[in-house]
């Protein structure tokens, strides 16, 4: 069944990517199918059946079809208890789980995405970085990575002593941190720097960049 | 074991309504224990240790210390199948659940929490309403509005034929868009209107909203 796993999306976009990055952990067998998005193909027919909010990646498993790419990833990893990664748990730990991969939701990206979005991407496409929200960004993910150190302090991984889809979904965002001038919020730490560290050495994020070059 | 639950939080937040309801649902008793967040009480000890991040609500059960509304009411949910309302499913059915979950975590609640900042919480603290705010919101969740209209249109729930917990998570943010202006919003789109109607008119809502009044 799972042979027949289509991902829809772009290897520059961290969304896809969280995907990316779980297929690869479940050493699962798929079909990459790459959305223009410079030529808009996101926001219309046949990729907006699949995500009627017109934004990759969206999956296509036999008739299933998801999108966001959190319920993608918890799917994926649902299905095949057996393969690759123990990216879960069961029970009490599972609800820890839960609570980190709110943490990254809720917390986590909302800052790093817009911090990403200023340091990496306006640059790339030749816009103007704004400081000001650089500055309002940098200290919100401050915060929230003050969190991090403490709680790497006491386990190796965020949900405990492995890496699960909480320290996964981080993968993409804290990739970017770590190219940009945004690095310094994780040199600063020590717990956070070697977690980042540990997490971007898998090599299931190796063959996620390397779908960049392709 | 699930009779020593205890609920920290205020009956006046959103994300402590969201917990409550989901306790309700599933006939559970539990705890509340009331944060005086006007004292500041979310940012000190003991409240600091069950949630890092100073916020509300957070759950305990025996050792177990939980934050971030909706993984605790995954939590609760997953460790009471038998009990109340079915609010998830299993297998490719749950994907579905995951999918709308996700959506309203990451559209809904975005545009309408800023939304409800604006037109219901800052009157009430006296503050000013922003209009260049109101207007972007407003803007915003009607995108999103439009899509669970022609999703409403094939079921009666977001994530098929029963109500879920991907129902269950708006109905704090829904409540307040009800009860100020924006309730045009809702009113405009008739299936998202027949939907918000049978969900408020739950009596485990209703079991929330009575908790402000005591
Ligand atoms: N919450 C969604 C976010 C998806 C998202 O933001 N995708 C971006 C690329 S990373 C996109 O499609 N942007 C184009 C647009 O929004 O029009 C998810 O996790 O899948
Ligand atoms: N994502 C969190 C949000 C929690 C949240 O925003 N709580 C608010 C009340 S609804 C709060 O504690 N605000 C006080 C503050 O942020 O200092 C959840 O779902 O539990």
């Amino acid at each position: 069944m799972m042979a027949t796993i289509k991902v829809h999306g772009s290897p520059f976009s961290t969304a896809t990517q969280r995907v990316l990055v779980s297929l690869y952990e479940k050493e699962l067998e798929f079909e990459f199918v790459n959305v223009n998005m410079g030529a808009g193909e996101h926001k219309k027919e046949p990729f907006i059946s699949l995500n009627p909010f017109g934004q990759v990646p969206a999956l296509e498993d036999g008739d299933l079809k998801l999108f966001e790419s959190r319920a993608i990833t918890q799917y994926i990893t649902h299905e095949n208890p057996d393969k690759g990664t123990q990216l879960l748990c069961t029970g009490k730990q599972m609800a820890i789980v839960s609570v980190w991969m709110e943490v990254e939701a809720q917390k986590f990206e909302p800052a790093a995405s817009k911090l990403n979005w200023e340091v990496f991407y306006k640059p790339f496409f030749g816009l103007t970085t704004d400081p000001a929200a650089v500055e309002e960004n940098e200290a919100k993910l401050a915060n929230v990575l003050d969190v991090y150190e403490s709680r790497l302090a006491q386990s190796k991984y965020l949900a405990g002593d492995s890496f699960t889809l909480a320290d996964l979904h981080h993968l993409p965002n804290l990739h970017l941190l770590l190219v940009t001038q945004s690095k310094k919020l994780i040199d600063s730490r020590p717990h956070v720097s070697a977690w980042a560290a540990d997490i971007t050495a898998r090599p299931a994020w190796a063959k996620v960049l390397a779908m960049q070059k392709s």
